[in-house]
């Protein structure tokens, strides 16, 4: 038995933040060392969650008392801004880290400080930064000191983007749309009356169509996959009166060739947290709850010959954030991707 | 004050039914005088719709028992099927009609047959029935002895597109994407798995994606509107998972010309049921919760020049089905439109 | 047709002012003439609450800017503290007051400093006021210049108690038990992590173990009714995660007598806002959603002689708030107790 | 490493047998060889729980293909009345059964034809079986070779009982109320009208006042720990707006004693399962999704000397069901209780 990872989460008080903690309590390589959150320091992490009561003796502790400086590895599960300020001096003393939040996502630094609005704080270390898209950058991700773990929508729409780009068969010049629906948790744990059940509640709405922060980053992805795609991207996201879950409808344009859903099976064959099913399947968000996974299915629109309808789900705070964070953990320390993230969907 | 309108409700043990009943209570031009189902017969109203207790003192009476041609006016809340084969004898005994299933929606007859796979009993009557968009069709509903209320989607995806149809402005030979989201009411209220609190909660998917029933009948206003765009429509229903609400996001591609916005809010200045927001709001479900409504807005997709997204939300029971069935009710007997129909929607 | 009644709301911005505006458009003889709010003075009514627009053409005034002193009655939607503060000069230039907070709900000042954590500001005020559950203290109501609307535990616990301590008969030294469950819009529309869809969805807990404001108040009651009965009485609410909706399982020990649902039923004859079911009966919620309705039903429980079960429902937002103080408006003003609240509940 | 447990599954198509499966797939020690269902035989397990896609390669099969003799241990997560027709036959061939109905849960066979409406098949088998709340029963359950796995709500009321009882510290001739309340998979994953979406969410409601099958299975465990207590006991179970999740709030009388939290905690000391939380604390039934565990508080009624509060919560597929069958499993077959559920409850 090697040693286990030693890892640090700053900012654990959040969604994403427990949910590494639920995912890192079954995996066999890790040991969460140290949590941090400044205003919950001193507090019990199982008194704040007490989901993980049994689970973890770990007590918040400020930045200062974390040492984070000796741990293999710290995730940030932080509001945007936090990462930044914090990253540089963990790398200089040889950390490696895994930012969920969106401090270096975008390579575009003009970019990132408009759909951000502030300066970022540190330029080198984005230029160094890996995109975390696990499938897409295996390899980058595994040499990377730090990797930028992608957003929830980014992911849901990318992986099933992905192979279909890379084999050039979306049409240019006719519009790529991204109609996406977010749980709830997408918003965050933040007291905010918009996320109230009382108002996200049996209700059903689009939000933030002028212009979402995820939509630069798609296009960054869909720009490096395929030239000429990503000025024709619409995206549109929507709030759906659920907790956990993420569901893309894209409407593409493809050229002739032979089924796109070959194209996406064979592209995944070794990807053990992509389900490609069958042309005619409707993946629900629920069966991926809880999982590490995104199930995908393509199929023609119907009474078409060139409009093609995928539909993408994943768990937003799994897949689409802390699952994709322990994925990309697993390969920058070269273990079997699957390693800890193996749960069965928690249906119904 | 004139005698009120003398109402039967067939099949009154769904959704819609109860419905139908809760929006005529209010009514002050109409009287409720027989409810029928085969069987529930026997049973009070009151003991079967807890809801309706105190509100009404019917009793659920076999068809014959009902003498249902003592009534001006039938509607029909019954599954597909029923309608037709009982419409004829009282369209003959002088009595008016609302069908609110789908027995009179579709002109084609074949098409008809092959989507609701069976044989039509009255192509006839079929002839002679006025499809109930109320704000299409409002003079033929004035004089028509039946009228065949649209589906929950049709209405939903419909009044938007009826400014811009009429004026011409959607571009020929561009897909029209409706990517509609139904709350699970749209189902009825019939005994399924698919249904249950336990599968249709805390989950998202598409349905329907190989073809849904709505799908001809918004083809047929789509080409009664405006020639060359049905073949260009795509429909992806999903459910979400929620009790009541119909939310529909659009996107097509619109020639230049003065802004849609102002196309859309000139059609409906009289049509006290349809608000167009203005362009950057986002309507939601819940603003419309029981109330006859429509609200819409129109704008151009974030960093596109023809390509326009357009939200439409309604209340799939109301708007979608018994609210709409009673304005239409009111055209029929030359009432307000608004007649009963002004109660304030239910948020939070 | 007489002149409307004036009316002002104070703290229009909460669910139990949207719930006034929802009701007060369908009184035919009220008119909102003013609603304040010093956060969003200036704000279009209907901007702030989408529900509303096409309703009233109101715009949130400052107190000052409002001249509340020209309305009849003004109804303070505001929280804790606020009502103590502006109702002795409102009251002083004639106006009538229905406060739906809970500034002049105690009679004991000490009880009500201690429970809320404020010195009250009049306490003169607190003398004069009427408690305003309506079926128990009408005639006192239809006199007051105030009203202390009651809290949505209160009305739901208290009104199938109200019959039978007047009569006597319930058992002295036995405790009576009151589980009680709400929806999540009881915490009212403010942003709190624990009223977030993602804290309070899907899960169930109890709350306010230690204390929760309502049981002073029930006490209050209850001691009024029959002696002895407080010292007894436990209190325990729970959060479920529903909108709207309140019910009270109540246990109780009964003395030997006539049944007691006749005993309701009697009380209760000319009431129109109180439904008592027959023995077997279970309410729901949903069957009172968005209308001023009590329904209840009491049996005894399996096996036992003496011990009995109590099941009360109401719209907390409704019968527990703004239902009632529309219903004690009419009251004070002399008109039938169900003038604009015959709405049906919204099922489903 | 030694052998895996065989494992048959007889009615995998419920909640129970998905959950079970869910589990299993995570137990180092089991092996799922054959799932069993007549109306699914032939139908792939992944293609009918989508969730279980690339977990599982079996096949429905009928019982007759299925061939469980060959099994260590067949699971029933049948309706009542299944199993008592096919154990006896397993049990000969020497198979170890956990039956999760409700078949051998009541040694009263008398009681049990009344409650259960059909006559028993087997009563030498129903004396042979053991009790499955492995906290109560460890010994017994490891020798036994057929476990009555019990109920969710005995799991869940008897759990917080049982230190108590063995204590003797409830006091006789008070009653003990248990006010429970319950998420909709408790109904199992059949097509009822009562469990649709649009008539269980958003309402909440008790049922089963006039008895339910949990009553006598209650009663027989409090008779079992403390003579005299179960002629007091009142149930009402409710209906709550959620998947899964099961609350009990017990009201009891105690004799004076050291203070009961610590009763529990001392009992409960080397129980993995079972969490006693300090006084004051408030359980939520999210703080045990998806996991096999129990939490417990026990505090004073607020002004009451001898009334005591206690507030249990399981999840209801779990620890009520298919995770305290895989604890029971464990017990029979000699490995560490917590063996395959240590996985960290699911939230947000």
């Amino acid at each position: 038995m090697t040693q286990p990872i030693k890892i640090g989460i700053v900012g654990a008080t959040g969604y994403t933040g427990v949910e590494l903690l639920r995912l890192l309590a079954a995996h066999p390589n890790a040991e969460v060392t140290a949590v941090t959150s400044r205003s919950e320091a001193g507090t019990a992490l199982a008194d704040y969650f007490p989901s993980l009561r049994g689970v973890y003796d770990l007590v918040f502790q400020t930045p200062d008392e974390a040492a984070l400086e000796r741990c293999d590895l710290v995730f940030f599960a932080t509001p945007n801004g936090v990462a930044m300020k914090e990253a540089p001096q963990l790398l200089a003393q040889g950390v490696r880290i895994v930012d969920l939040s969106a401090d270096f996502r975008l390579q575009d630094l003009a970019a990132w400080e408009q759909w951000y609005g502030m300066s970022h704080a540190c330029p080198d270390v984005v230029a160094q930064a890996v995109y975390g898209l696990s499938e897409m950058n295996r390899d980058a991700i595994a040499a990377a000191q730090i990797v930028a773990n992608p957003g929830c929508y980014p992911t849901c729409v990318s992986l099933p983007l992905l192979p279909l780009l890379r084999a050039g068969r979306l049409k240019t010049g006719m519009p790529l749309i991204a109609d996406c629906k977010s749980g709830v948790s997408g918003a965050g744990r933040k007291a905010a009356v918009g996320s109230l059940l009382c108002e996200a509640g049996d209700n059903f709405k689009a939000y933030g169509i002028g212009g979402h922060r995820h939509l630069p980053e798609i296009r960054q992805t869909l720009a490096a996959l395929q030239e000429g795609v990503a000025p024709g991207f619409v995206f549109v996201p929507h709030l759906t009166p659920m907790i956990r879950g993420m569901h893309a409808t894209l409407y593409l344009h493809l050229t002739d060739g032979c089924p796109p859903d070959e194209i996406l099976r064979d592209f995944y064959r070794d990807s053990p947290f992509v389900d490609v099913m069958n042309p005619g399947s409707t993946p629900e968000t629920r069966s991926v709850r809880g999982a590490n996974l995104c199930r995908i299915s393509i199929q023609k629109a119907a009474g078409h010959d060139d409009v093609w309808v995928v539909l993408s789900v994943i768990d937003n705070l799994v897949k689409g954030a802390a699952g994709q964070a322990v994925q990309n953990m697993n390969i920058m320390f070269g273990l079997p991707e699957n390693t800890g993230l193996q749960n069965v969907p928690l249906l119904p």
